[in-house]
């Protein structure tokens, strides 16, 4: 076996067997294969694809080339979620202890904030004290004691999936669906979760623009799932405006607490549930409705909240933030954004939007890049509300009149107002 | 302008306009792009292709990557031959002094054997003295002088297709029609003669096995010259048995002395004169017919046997093995290859028995391998022929019985009788 008889193979069609696509992976994760044999592999694959089996065995393979969590002892209970990324997007921070509350051990490792789409890690980070890094003992000790821990991603996991990215990202092959979806499982794979649920993001703001290619990738993902013998549901959510309204680091765990209290926005609580609900449905063997109306019931019977509380204070944030969020303070600046004209918002470019908040100092733009906790915006009216010529529409929270300048310029050009409303779309498309 | 960006645009069926195939060879001739870059935009034009237009703007960018020689002195007079290559090829040695002696002026580089195929350059230094490196100015000189001079290939020449062509072969992106035309052709112009004339061939003993990609190549090929300003045209020849009855160097060069002479195989003759006609046709203006009945005429008169022998005494060789070819010598082992049953020769793995010479020692196994000048096979009956069982079907010259066991083998592998006559196949399918 040698690689340029795997490049050869998938340059024609062929599927590759088991020892094939392992030999590849171990090539990957060894460094032993050059990386100019795998630019070509993965252009072939881009071309002709992969197939489910296929797709299953370079998933199982790229996670096994690293460490793994095992969460075995948790036996059907454990629980993990993902997100393919999106603005606004601050639903771990509610499913994680509604489903804690529910029985489920939530054992989650999350990313960080980079280009337009903001990172969990960053959001809990805004909590003062709160600590994302715990020696893996720790994380299975708080799991196993109160049924939820987040910590920051392992760069111990999956290494031949980092690398395989790395190289992807440079070679034009990033967009390749069974690529996608193996990067994505062989993370969860390897974070040992027995129940997976999936995000699959829609729209402006996500990677995915259009339903068919989510569907695919939602498809991919729980196939892989079933052959690699975890639980794994996906959902299709609207990502062509903000989730809720606050989009930025401390806004958003406001955001959360206010949803976590019984308050806050429809679309970001009615996310949330339903994918709590799935994983909820998964580890109790019961339906997806049944899953779906338990957890509804836990969040607003302030369990979810309760268990949040618990949570961040056992990882050592001040829970005194989540009592009495107003102590997180306000940023140095607040400029209000009007309406430039009189109509309905018919669009927002979501994407345009995440850039906006990471210029205000929300996100970063590189990996070295500081965050400003406090910076974000407010969306004050979203894709479908009438607004009045002179009304605000937006608040941009930042450090300085310039950084604000530069954002709302950002922003105004990422919303359209006309005159005819726009075509309501569903905020949940599908489950798969 | 961007590495990614041209990736890109190839994987997605675009065409590349001439800068930025321009920054593409610039980056493989200073060794800019990366390997693992130029592998993916490889890949994804052996899936996409290239037009015409951008086929024409990379041989050109290749052609000019490294040193070129100006035979402008030459005026239209400038004449090269490149055969696609195969087994006991040695038209050149006809061809070039053919066309010398029709007041061509042939400035030629030629190459070495590798693999199953010969080289011009090994069956020239078999004869003694024969100098294959000369400066470029006594190169030109002797062309001035002469009419002709045959030299190694320099590594100067087109540098990007060299880095290009090394990163293919261990990528599987060989097998591409416009990469493979525009690597043969880069080469030619930055060689600079006017007319070129290529002999593509066809059959088991080819890299091209079909016709229909024998043609694609040929008109590829031809399609540049026109777009380059170069009179190019392209016969498309049987390699389905060797040419002519003699593989290996001293074997191949008394040969061609035969053919020169007017003795030798028709096959041969036949070939020879077909590209020495199309050139001579090229070089004076006038008709194919024409100008290949005056390479016959040619070739009948002794002029080219009289310009050879000038031509190889010019370059030092000694011209008594060219009038006594009897002073070359003989192999110290021959071993006769008796057929194993009656009945016609109905087909020859042409590159096996390329394989077979190179195993008796007339070639290369890697470049470093020393060849037996003496070595090869004297084929006494080809494809079509009628054998009876015992009768000695070729001869097999080499050093010691072990190799010519070896030899044997692989020869008997690649020789198929039959009871019933085969179809006869064309030794000259088309001129392009």
């Amino acid at each position: 076996m040698n690689y340029l008889e795997l490049i050869r193979k998938k340059r024609d069609g062929a599927e590759l067997c088991e020892n094939e696509i392992k030999f590849l992976v171990d090539g990957v994760a060894s460094g032993n294969i050059p990386d100019y044999q795998l630019s070509a592999f993965l252009m072939a694959a881009y071309f002709k694809g992969m197939t489910p089996h296929e797709t299953a065995l370079l998933t199982d393979s790229m996670a096994n080339s690293g460490d793994t969590l095992d969460l075995s002892m948790f036996g059907s209970l454990s629980a993990d979620k993902h997100s393919t990324g999106g603005v606004g997007d601050k639903t771990t921070l509610i499913i994680a202890p509604t489903v804690a509350a529910l029985g489920g051990k939530v054992a989650k490792m999350s990313g960080r904030a980079l280009g337009h789409t903001g990172g969990t890690v960053d959001k809990l980070e805004s909590i003062p004290g709160y600590k994302c890094e715990l020696s893996p003992a720790n994380f299975l000790e708080q799991v196993e004691k109160i049924g939820i821990a987040v910590i920051g991603q392992s760069a111990s996991f999956a290494p031949a999936d980092k690398s395989m990215y790395a190289l992807r990202d440079v070679t034009a092959t990033v967009n390749c669906a069974p690529l996608i979806a193996s990067s994505i499982m062989s993370k969860k794979l390897a974070a040992g979760s027995h129940n997976i649920v999936l995000d699959v993001k829609v729209g402006s703001g996500a990677f995915l623009r259009t339903t068919e290619e989510a569907y695919e990738l939602a498809r991919m993902m729980t196939d892989i799932g079933r052959r690699c013998n975890r639980n794994v549901r996906a959902v299709l959510t609207d990502m062509d405006k903000p989730l809720g309204n606050a989009v930025g680091n401390v806004l958003e765990v406001k955001e959360a607490i206010d949803v976590l209290r019984g308050r806050g926005p429809d679309d970001l609580r009615e996310v949330a549930v339903t994918l709590a609900g799935l994983l909820t449905a998964m580890i109790r063997g019961i339906s997806d409705d049944e899953g779906i109306s338990l957890a509804r019931e836990t969040l607003a019977s302030g369990a979810s909240y309760e268990k949040f509380k618990e949570w961040i204070g056992t990882q050592g944030g001040d829970t005194r933030y989540i009592t009495a969020p107003e102590l997180f303070g306000e940023a140095s600046v607040t400029y209000e954004v009007k309406a430039e004209s009189s109509g309905y918002v018919s669009a927002m470019d979501t994407e345009a939007i995440g850039l906006a908040s990471t210029a205000l100092g929300a996100g970063r733009v590189d990996k070295a890049s500081k965050i400003d906790p406090l910076a974000g915006i407010t969306l004050i009216k979203k894709t479908g509300d009438e607004v009045l010529r002179g009304e605000t529409i937006a608040l941009l929270h930042t450090s300085s009149p310039e950084l604000a300048e530069n954002g709302a310029r950002i922003f105004n050009n990422a919303v359209s107002i006309t005159s005819s409303v726009p075509e309501k779309r569903s905020l949940i498309f599908d489950i798969v």
